[in-house]
């Protein structure tokens, strides 16, 4: 018996899920470490309480500043050919962390990359800050 | 003599400007034309007031809702390999459709696509509601 031929990841579209490093919720202790950095951590461990084949087509990455400092913490998904979303509101907890991942590789499969809201992760069904286009050069669908 | 050969604008990164047509600030009628398609109609015509050169790698494009509908009116710019920007809380009016072009042609102009706060042009200085990285496969930088 043969193997069936898994299609290589180089091939497949990739999401990325941009985690805000340096998100500080307002009034929160400079002392502290950013609550952003607490939730890029939570997010690198959760990829470890999913399975690897749902995460196959995931990125994750810790961005220092997106500019939506009023609305921490956030993170974004993002691929070529699909809509950009840009999540914010955010616990930086384990919660929040596996939620994201979820709804990471929901993107990543969604041939068109919609996200419709009421089939999103929990943590991430409200405080939706913004979806861009897919750009027109790039868009498939 | 000959003519220095222009490169095609197809090889050429192209920054789209993204209106949202469906904006309405909070409390705005909505028997009136939403402000964000006055936003759209001005930009269209604020391309002819703008050196054709100078919007030579910009496309404009008009979206029904970014998801930003707190912060009406909203433009977005991107291009791949470049940084993504969204801006809200604009007038709909001329000065911001030339603006907007103009940050489009900057953001377009600029080979890693970064837009500093204070070279902005004065519409699109306040008022940034995300800024999301490059994606991770198209970076050049």
């Amino acid at each position: 018996m043969s193997e069936r031929p898994q299609p290589p990841v180089a091939d497949a579209v990739i999401t990325e899920l941009v985690v805000c490093t340096t998100c500080r919720p307002e009034g929160a202790s400079r002392d502290a470490p950013a609550a952003g950095a607490t939730l890029f951590e939570a997010v690198q461990h959760a990829q470890f309480d999913l399975p690897a084949e749902a995460l196959r087509r995931v990125r994750v990455r810790g961005q220092a500043c997106m500019s939506a400092c009023g609305r921490a913490c956030t993170v974004a998904l993002q691929a070529p050919g699909k809509p950009s979303y840009l999540f914010g509101d955010l616990q930086p907890d384990a919660a929040t962390a596996r939620d994201a991942l979820r709804c990471a590789a929901m993107h990543a499969e969604a041939a068109d990359g919609q996200l419709l809201r009421n089939q999103r992760p929990e943590r991430l069904r409200n405080g939706i800050l913004a979806k861009l286009p897919p750009h027109g050069a790039q868009a498939t669908g």
